[in-house]
């Protein structure tokens, strides 16, 4: 019984994702789904690649989040249109929620769209939203055992950054355990090391997403 | 539907949670669910706060994860009675998988049990588990807007502990602004700051747990 709840929930959210995405396609949008642990980095991250791109591609946010508007407020800074989700208690986006984001967003005009997902390295894994790439961040502050313990995460992402490597000689994590075991769930994994703070790294990540922009284009 | 459906699950979690608190109070185990994001340092506290008291109070672990057996592996080298429950993909522990756990457990033998909940800051704070204290790690890598952003967990837990606090001059994060912020979600919550990895503010802690665990012999 719980099982077949479950399922029906899966199934209607893959419903509206495939919209979704036919959507993103026909507007020539490409898609970041950006999932992590609670303060890893996510709308760091966002900042600083919006300060480097937004000259050259036009960039959107939609901001997931349980409540508040905090992560907007702090977007909404960068100058680029930002609409913000509140969950009400949901641990995770789905794409219902997604799809009426969109109707306050001009998605014509845009050709990189992010989507901060709720803080939370389980549920958000599950749930697609019409996304491009699912990118995750792990802090290098969470420890080395992550990729063993919360699997699904990083074998459904196709990016991983690894950030806060400013902090690793502080800390008792060692990041080639990250990698390797990162890409034993996940082979296929492109794997950027980062950090927001200092900027360290960021460049390969911007230009990576600058090629796949341009290669839709 | 979607709601009856949620209320259905928490009022079935809720009445076993009733079950495993009459069990605890019969045997006058004093049950801890320790929760956090994942990495905030849950296993690194028990590990820490074992070695500090199983000399005087008999300790037990009941270890939560998606999956592997990690962390039991590292909390079994204190030399304390460690059970693991894998959910197998469930985001949170339930009061379900506790009674199923305590078929394992000498509880009639332990003075203090502590949960460890699978790491997230969002849905364990709404399963109860017939635990005397709900308590939570927050780690200042994960930044002072936590308690804007996730605030249940806040609301529910007795105990904050601030972890990682030999971080922050390496970090943009405001402790006192924590404390101001999660004790406006909650102005009776016990709020100590710690670092497990060089033991400060640790005593704190392990005095209060003591005191708590002689009120009740």
């Amino acid at each position: 019984m719980k099982i077949s709840v479950v399922k029906n929930i899966l199934e209607a959210n893959q419903r509206i994702a495939e919209e979704n995405r036919r959507r993103f396609f026909e507007n020539r949008v490409m898609v970041i789904n950006l999932m992590s642990s609670p303060g890893a980095g996510k709308t760091s991250l966002l900042e600083r690649t919006i300060q480097s791109l937004k000259n050259e591609i036009r960039v959107g946010v939609i901001e997931g989040d349980i409540q508040s508007t905090y992560d907007a407020e702090r977007i909404g800074q960068t100058g680029v249109p930002v609409v913000q989700i509140n969950t009400g208690g949901a641990c995770h986006l789905d794409s219902n929620m997604v799809e009426e984001a969109l109707r306050n967003l001009d998605i014509e005009r845009l050709d990189l769209l992010f989507i901060e997902n709720v803080g939370n390295l389980v549920c958000p894994a599950e749930f697609n939203l019409g996304e491009d790439f699912k990118t995750m961040i792990l802090s290098v502050t969470e420890g080395d055992d992550k990729p063993l313990k919360y699997p699904l995460m990083f074998h459904e992402s196709s990016v991983l950054l690894i950030n806060k490597i400013d902090l690793l000689p502080f800390c008792d994590c060692n990041p080639d355990l990250i990698e390797e075991r990162a890409l034993k769930v996940n082979p296929r994994l492109k794997i950027f090391r980062v950090s927001c703070r200092t900027g360290e790294g960021l460049d390969r990540w911007v230009n990576w997403l600058r090629n796949q922009v341009k290669k839709r284009e």
